[in-house]
């Protein structure tokens, strides 16, 4: 017979019982907020469509890396769950899934995804082989009916507004589409925000780059092979963005680096950039130049600037070349702030306009240099753990690691950073309940008083958010 | 109604009953042992002439970059902190200090002032906007009497010995009039040594560098523009600072790389860097070179040498240019040993007449380079958890990740390294608190007997640090 | 009187009651399951030969790094203890270890040591000044009865399989004895088998290298001046070694640094080090491709590859000359995998026929380059927590730090990796403790089931060894 299936109340809870106590009461008080998201993957076709999702292997393995890179890591080829063009049969794909399930123990794709199979689509028995048709039946049925629809998701999971994320080229039609549903008499009110991802037309390596240039063109009428065509263009599409509600900019460089050349210097390396004629220091230094102008641009039409370095992408070359990117092949490295982001905060470091979120992959800097960082210039805040240290263990090492020296009002909440739609609430949940458990601890050793903690969970979970994000 | 401010007997103590207990009985055993503070930075004129401190703004907030680069970091200017040449009402910027003490929740600044706050001023009621005139004037009102001059609090404080910091170009004055009090029939017989910290006259890139060479010519009579006459100079200083009680010596440089130079080639050295035409490298080079100088003086005259390295200095550009140095905007940088401490290990490293203690502010070397040293070569010794890292998670982290390859016996006790005369009790008392919680962890789970524990919790409280000082 | 020597149950176990429970339950059921020692560094010779071991110095301290380290680093010399050529009186020796061994408290070593005396030998009082000759005399006395041969105590510890490391030129003369006595009617059924550690003929910086090509040519039959013999050489002897058990490979390189040269580039560079005209640079890039041909020999005849690196040897250059290797002095180093590992990865990563083992010092890419390297690669797996981190703390951190990330699935259990044979039982009980006190938190806190958890402490103590290593 099955095993139960149980979510149980104190989950991630610390044990020992006087701290989970005083936790449990914190996250009682928290645990119904609504979900703020402001970084994320969804795509908002879904919300402007409100199509049905699919079978469960389309919407829960297919497209979750942190599921297929697992398996693919213990011998499973991707063909066999359907990635890429395979034409892999969905009930075989989940079959493999299922019957591999004792790979996640311990992290937090098991979580999420045990969540979802109990609060979202009611099953009641451990996912395993032995129950592997029992749940994708269910929950392909499931996904088939009007409930299980984009929008009754987003109403149902208490969402008060989710940002997506788009590139410049992005015409916005879905967020357009949303907009005016939200506008009609008895339409939809789910507030979907769009933020902008320029990396596509930054990255002088990025795939495209120079038709992406072309195509910026286009869309905005600038010459984008001219500095100031350029620069005139990133201006327009942000002010764009920002009228499909985006508060904020991304991005997603290799290094944090940032460079703060004169006019003239920058405007000689963007000749060479677009030339073609650029070698890999050329292109770093122009990324870097870059951050310090996104800046430049936050300082006037206030969009909060986010950073995510430090990802080795598509580090898997033959996979890459048979399945392109985010196949889970996107390895962490060692990263540097201090020196990276001179540049840019000697020209901005103290404008009180300027808001910069710092995320890191490396935790080794949490202490060393991103708390000190944020305890000091008014433009800095953290960002939550990230990607691989959004977990149960890489938030405490956040907190054991970032409150001593950047207190808890130089941090921004928590962002799930996800296209698994259905595990938002999840996500949320695990954050809520870890930042309980750390300020129990605190509590309990006498370092924060009782309605401290209560104020701080709070602050943790709805307040920072709206305001780090401008929201 | 105002809350009450209560230090919690249990604060910082682990949460588990049994732990907690032999906690307790460990600290119990150790909390009114007098304090040794060998390393700090406390003024030697408080001593010597024993004025009073001034106002609560003067005295705990102006003087304090821990609080004053947090309010920084949420948007505060410090000319409204009465920092730099302000002319701030001090009322004023008591308050806003007090409108945002919620910022600090969760840092150690938070827990030295509550202490200061309710043990050393008797306050009742939490610090916050409802409080600030009270704290304000009752404090201030305090400091105006004899009770809390200098002195007495030394005395009230169970200060054993404490060390102040001088540089080679300070005549010590203050000191000789305290030793002069010493030695008067019923003068006071507080003891306070200074120690020898060289970077003014042995890092080319500090300010003033050549002028103080001049100086430190005037004040020796050997001529510092030469190689022989510098090393000369350094010596006789150090024999200066030894007769006014100092046992160590203290070296702050941005990384801690030592050189082992032919005498010719670091006389050639040398002559460069007097020249002036010297490059950065040269400069590293110099200072590299001067650590094993140093290190050879030690071996002569017995100075203990403390190298605190991997601070990145100002890195808030205009800030420094506005308000000088020490705003809270030194930012620690990754550092590495193994490779950068060779040259000098080459030279002293076996030599029993040598002391070195290594401090750090990456934590990644605890573990990984600092305790294998420290495990290994007999001159080396780890100074305690460091500045933002002196903190209860942070000496938690560092006794984890330090004790179990170098053991205790090659650390060296507690530094407060302070300026804030009176948080020095508050930040022992949690030094021993956190130490005594980590034997506790030991001892229940039978890694330790409890009178070993017993003997420990005495050691790391007030044997290691005279030992190893050699006071 | 001397205090109680006891090896409480719950040692190591957590201590909160809950989770103590659990854990104790966990570990009751996996305590006395056998031993699988697939990576050490034992000598064949003493199951070939089955001596008797010696003194209590000759066997416990003078071959122990561990212990002499500590002692050295509190200036006790190593002549004093017998250590080199010294003739040192063991009994002397022995009582300056017993009247210092307070320096070990809170290390792994007091922990293997002290169920060494109270498990192996039966001592009744805890070890010191007090005790020593008493323990000199039982140990020594002990080490001379039959019961205390290598054979015996291999039996009584339960041990199913060691692998002791040997190089290309051991003519593998004990293991091919091992065997002969494993074949002989009424013949001890140990079984030792071997593993191949090429460094002394891969590493152009090893003592001796071109000498030891010459006797790698000799023992051969091959010419290992020439690229394509030194090759053969090694398929030759690692099929020599697979005949004597080997089911793996080692490779202590100072970096993970690995390349992809094309054939004739590779031979070209061969050439130059064969040539000893080669700089450090080429020395490096020599190694590099090295672990690739490695790895592509271990696709074709199967050897796991286990990757070693991160130790600077000899550190202590003095020390080196007058007593050469493993004298304690051998220092963690800042290790990359990212980018080191990717021309291998680039060429072999996604073949399923190839297993490589990493191991690090670098506790700082844990979390950041090796959980995600081996949560996506078909081929990597993680080697325990090893050497300087083979301890509580060190095994605790390795859990927090990779599980999330990499799942349990892809680590390999525990290897005690050690010469110091009497403490093997203690070492594995050590890793068995701590990873069922990690799995009880995880059930405590409600993320994992009980029965997971029993599954996988049965799988980190012995299936996925068994599995990883192919034994």
């Amino acid at each position: 017979m099955a095993n139960i299936l149980d979510l149980h109340p104190d989950r991630l809870l610390p044990a020992e019982p006087a701290t989970r106590l005083i936790a449990r009461q914190l996250y009682d008080s928290v645990a119904s907020l609504p979900i703020v998201s402001p970084h994320g993957h969804t795509d908002p076709a879904w919300f402007a469509k409100n199509e049905a999702f699919g079978d469960a292997t389309d919407l829960l393995l297919k497209p979750d890396h942190y599921i297929f890179r697992m398996l693919y890591s213990q011998g499973i080829p991707l063909e066999a769950l359907g990635i890429g063009d395979s034409l892999a049969d969905p009930r075989e794909a989940w079959r493999l899934f299922a019957s591999h399930y004792h790979l996640f123990r311990g992290t937090p794709s098991r979580m999420w995804l045990d969540w979802v199979f109990a609060a979202v689509f009611g099953m009641k028995v451990q996912f395993g082989a032995a129950t592997s048709d029992l749940y994708y039946d269910s929950i392909t049925e499931s996904l088939a009916s009007e409930a299980f629809r984009p929008r009754a998701l987003f109403d149902r999971f208490g969402i008060e507004v989710i940002a997506t994320t788009e590139g410049p080229l992005d015409t916005l039609d879905h967020h357009a589409a949303i907009r005016a549903e939200n506008r009609k008499a008895g339409g939809w009110q789910g507030k979907v925000i769009t933020a902008y991802r320029p990396d596509a037309v930054i990255d002088p390596e990025f795939e495209g780059f120079t038709a992406n240039l072309g195509r910026l063109s286009d869309l905005t009428g600038e010459d984008c092979f001219t500095w100031s065509g350029y620069l005139a263009a990133h201006r327009q599409r942000r002010a764009v963005f920002a009228e499909m509600g985006a508060t904020s900019s991304d991005h997603g460089h290799a290094t944090p680096r940032t460079a703060n050349l004169r006019p003239d210097e920058a405007a000689s390396l963007f000749a060479k950039i677009v030339s073609g004629m650029f070698d890999m220091h050329d292109a770093e230094l122009f990324r870097a130049q870059m951050l310090t102008e996104m800046a430049g641009m936050s300082v006037d039409d206030g969009l909060v600037m986010q950073i995510h370095p430090g990802s080795f992408r598509n580090h898997n070359a033959s996979l890459f070349a048979r399945f392109g990117r985010d196949k889970g092949a996107d390895i962490p490295m060692r990263t540097e702030f201090v020196a990276n982001l001179k540049p840019l905060l000697d020209r901005f470091g103290n404008d009180p306009r300027l808001s910069i979120i710092l995320f890191t992959l490396d935790e080794s800097v949490y202490a060393r240099e991103l708390a000190p960082l944020a305890g000091h210039y008014p433009c800095l805040k953290l960002g939550p753990a990230w990607w691989f240290h959004d977990s149960p263990e890489g938030m405490r090492r956040f907190r054991h690691m970032t409150t001593e020296t950047a207190g808890f009002y130089n941090t921004v909440g928590f962002n799930d950073d996800t296209r698994a739609f259905l595990s938002i609430p999840a996500r949320h949940d695990v954050a809520r309940r870890i930042d309980c458990g750390f300020l129990a601890q605190l509590v309990v050793e006498h370092r924060l008083a009782d309605w401290e903690a209560a104020e701080l969970a709070r602050d943790l979970t709805y307040n920072l958010v709206k305001t780090a994000y401008r929201l």
